[in-house]
């Protein structure tokens, strides 16, 4: 070989490692770009950054394989609003009342008759009784394809009368940019919730990025029927399921077999959640959004019954959890309405 | 520039773009060599290479975007041998036979005493009640960890006493190449079985290259505990659902949330998978295993009640299902033994 033969294959060779390499730098550098630009620096932000950072190390003394990297979110006031009550309810009212017209007896009927003068406390006094009452009448008695569809059309528009804003606009960015970073490393992200699944897969997809077969939630009984020769499946009115408080470990091994190593809530029904995320050896991630956010959001805890936060508080505490100061840590708190 | 310059540049470009492109051009070819070496040459093949080319094709009038290739599989008869009984019921008379000396009682006591003679017939001549004492007995009262120890130590060894062969090379060699087949066209499998949902997610992945999460099967119901500051699931005798019959689209709906569009099951358990699946507008493929090879498997299906199969032959013949007979279609039958 001369070595001008020689020279322009080295040259080449040079080239081609230079322009090959190119697009693996420019992947490389990306997560160089702040993946929580909404989090402001301190301690909360670190923690998540620290504990990505330790899982995903490859050869580090806590690395985690990709398909064991499984996240739970619990989804009201963690990765949206509650208050002043869950979106699922004003659902449930506006409901109601778009039905009320078929059902003179709903007048004298409480909780409808509640409901419908627009006196909640009363409405909700009977308790599980009544609750299973809105729901029957709400959740149950057509097919999954035709709740889906009345739920999407009323979220289109549907808005927090408190903060005169879409309820689709009423998530929280920081926790949006959370979803994702865990996702950029190859964590596989499920909602674990109180509220019914078939109401939050509807906008799970577009709102978290979140496919509906990684929504676990409460779950009315379901019966499978060829109608004219097509299938459909009607909700019923009995509870099959309440994935709330002890439920929620029940519902993520029910659904997803194995634990999760990373898992955010924000009241005391996620503590067993938590406890199940958290209290096994290894490398574990708990948050909990604290709302101390009167001005721009809310601010409750121990004496507020939509997302009561006592127990699970002390547990942070006592267990080194991650507690995130919403007033503090979050930059902005909701996206831009669209 | 010289033209001596710019002969090596263009030398370096043409040298970067045939390095660069090699890898692409290797994995373009991949797909050629045969996805399915086990099928033979005829219908069936062609009916599964056709469905799965027209919905990756983009731009044809069945293109199906990724996300929405969701491909369900029945476990016992269409992904390995059911015969002469479950797996999972081996499983449970050894189990039985195993904890027998810490239950002088079983002797005396149907079912137990019946499968402690080994005479089976008698055994589940109780019908359901009999399996509710056989699954309380050996699938319940202790935690859903320790149960997958047991379940896992069990089938390392285990072998079915007719083919005298391991339970873990009693899977399909044709069904896993569908299944390796389908996740290549970036279908996401999940089983839909009537069969243990924490007993098969011991083996789901490392026999069929599906997670635990994907693995929808009959639960039973969970209690969650701390002991001693240790969070557990203890797995309670009683059934929480049966992932059988017109339960499978319901199981479908409650773990996936929407509608596969890829079905292969087995039996009349399976015939309302496939109508949810197939009754619907749409490219969707049906599929049946009819077990056709006395030679090398088994072959039953109307007389047998073990993967009895006669209301889902008849929908397949209506309805343009595909009907894999196993003695024409497969090359092989079981992978080697390992």
């Amino acid at each position: 070989m001369t070595s001008l033969k020689a020279g322009l294959k080295a040259l080449a060779a040079a080239a081609a490692l230079v322009l090959c390499t190119l697009p693996a730098l420019a992947q490389a550098d990306a997560p160089r770009t702040d993946p929580l630009p909404s989090w402001n620096e301190g301690a909360t932000r670190q923690a998540i950054v620290d504990f990505v950072t330790r899982v995903t190390t490859e050869g580090g003394a806590d690395f985690v394989p990709a398909d064991q990297r499984l996240a739970v979110f619990d989804n009201d006031g963690t990765l949206w609003a509650e208050q002043p009550v869950y979106v699922q309810l004003f659902f449930a009212i506006d409901r109601i009342k778009e039905l009320a017209p078929q059902h003179p007896e709903w007048q004298t009927t409480e909780p409808f008759a509640s409901i419908l003068k627009g006196d909640m406390k009363t409405a909700l006094a009977g308790g599980t009784h009544a609750v299973a009452q809105i729901v029957g009448a709400t959740h149950a008695g057509m097919t999954t394809d035709d709740f889906a569809d009345i739920v999407a059309k009323w979220f289109a528009d549907a808005r927090n009368p408190v903060k005169d804003r879409k309820f689709s606009a009423m998530d929280y960015q920081p926790m949006l940019e959370v979803l994702a970073y865990l996702r950029a490393n190859a964590f596989k992200t499920f909602i674990v919730s109180g509220g019914g699944i078939d109401f939050m897969r509807v906008f799970s997809q577009e709102l978290y990025g979140i496919p509906p077969e990684q929504v676990i939630g409460s779950e009315g009984k379901l019966k499978f029927e060829l109608k004219d020769g097509k299938p459909e499946l009607v909700k019923l009115p009995d509870i099959a399921f309440v994935d709330d408080g002890p439920g929620k470990p029940v519902g993520i091994q029910m659904n997803i077999g194995r634990e999760p190593i990373f898992a955010f809530g924000n009241s005391d029904g996620d503590l067993q959640m938590l406890q199940y995320t958290c209290l096994k050896p290894g490398p574990r991630f708990c948050g909990i959004v604290h709302h101390t956010d009167a001005a721009r959001e809310w601010a409750y805890d121990r004496d507020s019954s939509i997302g009561h936060l006592d127990k699970a508080l002390e547990a942070a505490q006592a267990n080194d959890w991650t507690v995130v100061d919403m007033a503090a840590d979050w930059k902005t708190v909701f996206p831009p309405e669209q």
